[in-house]
């Protein structure tokens, strides 16, 4: 467990660097009641720092497992339309979004997995104005973690429930580096880093990066035209910076829908809302996955594929080096937060129309032109082996070595 | 803490004996995040007995605390539309709405009460819809409790948490019976007996009902016409029987708004929304409150009689004997829930219009006339001392003892 001081500067990093707080502005909290205890520590903060009013959107996973096994799939998948106008609502109001996650990655084992991929895709239509604020950074949102037990257990299945929690504890408090004197400023600073990359990145404007890995990875994956390269230190349309992931390593672009060949395989399990998918590989033809396999997970997989058109195609492309913080602390977390800053990775669904120039300005046609996917979707999936090299190919022809062995070269 | 078993069979209370759910039905639970594991026992038993699907309505009083101390009144008190709307489609499907309460009396102590008291009002006029629908028993409702550590501590200040929370639990399983090899049978033959006794009331229809105590109380208070003496196990507008608050020991009707006279005085605090107001009085003229006095709490009080028309009036009186278990244990829960069926007691504010003939299809001068009151709040306040007398009057004069030294005597 952190201490009450540590706990505050956690707060203040998800209100400060985080949703970078403006004075009078609302916070929405998403949360899972058993972080309650956390919640009030961040809503305390958000008003100590202006917030307007704090609203709390909670939920419970234990019960929404009891609901999925119980509840009859039309039934269940029947959103009632107040939920899309609370969120509709909070997006007006120009709400900052905090979101705490806690998820045990087992939660929905073993459950229809069918019934389940219907279910979330209804939720996901119903927070449809949450998700299209975010992705387009109309509004400023960040996702923190805090430690359960049922997730502190599966990190660390040997170890008693609350030593497993302490732990835990300590493996964010150093990815979100709480234990420096000032964890804001180190935090600002690490993000600075991350931008000059991305500038550089983004200056060379390459045609293609190209991903291989001894465990058979050999993929090609075109960028989408006019891509800007962005670390997570994001700027919103109304030019405030804010900081989506907490921690963060990443810097990431569009791809470009129509321009990925070949095969990629998994280097991390992919963990999407309880389901545990593994061992698995996406193979691409002008962008659109043609085949895949799965050792583990398969009808997850399949279910995120067939959610959509878009969902077949990739969305988001992100380097992380090997030397990121989370990636040296070895541990596998069954939580994309975490393990997406662990490696390198793509995401299948929904790009980021923030990751190209214009994208926020751009109708279905002109997004689409330039290569940038569409999808009720976005699920990253980790790539990033340790062996893995990363190779940009300009307009024309010319290479650039980015990556050897996992770790960026530049 | 109860056992395994007896939180079952406290959950099955509330499902089956509370609102008595039918199959297809579903549920509404509202409750504080604390008492996530009592909500996810009660999802279980009510999707094993039939329901539908199960909603969970979660609020957390200490974010509430924080939200009022901090939020500006007007803002606080602009309750978003979808508020409303989410009642109004709970109500529209037929839902059963199953509270589970264990508030901290003392969790607003402090708190500018002008601006709770708005507030409060604010949340109730967006969930009208809710308060519309349990009062005229179209939807089936019931209210248990659960102990939180600080309303625990509040009843035992001396013990330690985690014992004051067992002995708060112990209390609750007596007072509903959970001791028993059926509880449920148990409870269901405990309202067949109050049954009996307010069919006697409602039989000899009395024109008023007077108290006396040594503590000053001396009040008639008029009945209304056509009305009906009700226990807590009431018949929905569908026919199904249901039972609102689980303990429950009291009988209870409708007073006559216009006839009610002379002065009240307290015999238990007065816990509303987190303000306790004690050692107060209240004098009637014509119905109407006159005059008051608080010695603690008066601005808490002043808050509820200026809140509308309605509220310097009454809707509803309740006679419990002082040898109804609750009232037996000798605690004071500081929840109207334990305390209103420890003691006979009255509610400013609205009566329920099924405690009179044809009180759900009267329109509101229909309802004026016969002296049924209508108001945004109920709040009940207790007044069965240990030496009441109560004495029913009929409309020929004559005088039926209903109460000697705090208990019935027929």
């Amino acid at each position: 467990m952190l201490t009450d001081k540590q706990l505050d500067k956690y707060a203040e990093l998800a209100i400060s660097v985080g949703i970078n707080l403006q004075k009078g502005q609302p916070v929405v909290l998403r949360t899972d009641v058993q972080n309650a205890f956390f919640a009030e520590i961040v809503a305390k903060k958000a008003y100590e720092l202006g917030a307007s009013n704090v609203y709390t959107v909670w939920s419970n996973e234990r019960i929404e497992r009891v609901r999925v096994d119980n509840t009859k799939q039309d039934v269940l998948c029947n959103i009632p339309a107040y939920d899309a106008q609370m969120y509709q609502y909070f997006v007006d109001q120009g709400a900052g979004f905090v979101s705490i996650l806690s998820s045990d990655p087992d939660n929905f084992e073993g459950c229809n997995s069918d019934k389940l991929t219907k279910y979330l895709l209804s939720a996901r239509r119903s927070r449809q104005a949450l998700m299209s604020a975010t992705m387009s950074n109309k509004n400023r949102w960040t996702i923190v973690s805090v430690p359960s037990q049922k997730w502190a257990k599966k990190i660390f299945p040997d170890l008693e429930t609350s030593v497993a929690v302490d732990k835990l504890w300590e493996a964010i408090a150093h990815a979100v580096r709480l234990e420096c004197d000032d964890p804001v400023k180190a935090g600002e600073e690490h993000i600075a880093t991350m931008d000059r990359r991305a500038e550089y990145m983004t200056k060379r404007n390459f045609e293609y990066i190209q991903f291989k890995s001894a465990n058979g990875t050999d993929l090609k994956v075109g960028l989408a035209e006019g891509h800007i390269w962005t670390s997570a230190g994001e700027k919103a349309q109304d030019g405030v910076v804010f900081t989506a992931n907490l921690p963060t390593e990443e810097i990431f672009t569009a791809p470009h829908k129509y321009k990925v060949e070949g095969i990629v395989k998994n280097a991390l399990p992919l963990v999407d809302n309880g389901a545990v998918i593994d061992n698995f590989s996406l193979t691409f033809k002008d962008g659109k996955v043609v085949d895949f396999t799965a050792e583990k997970g398969y009808d997850a997989l399949k279910g995120i594929l067939t959610t959509d058109e878009g969902s077949t195609r990739i969305g988001e492309i992100a380097l992380i080096g090997k030397k990121s913080p989370i990636a040296e602390s070895g541990l596998l977390y069954y939580q994309t937060l975490f393990d997406e800053n662990a490696s390198c990775h793509l995401a299948l669904g929904a790009a980021y129309p923030t990751t190209v120039e214009g994208g926020n300005d751009m109708n279905e046609q002109q997004a689409d032109k330039i290569g940038l996917n569409a999808s009720v979707v976005h699920v990253d999936f980790m790539i990033g082996t340790k062996d893995l090299e990363i190779v940009g190919i300009g307009f024309d022809g010319s290479k650039e070595q980015l990556f050897v062995d996992g770790e960026w070269v530049i």
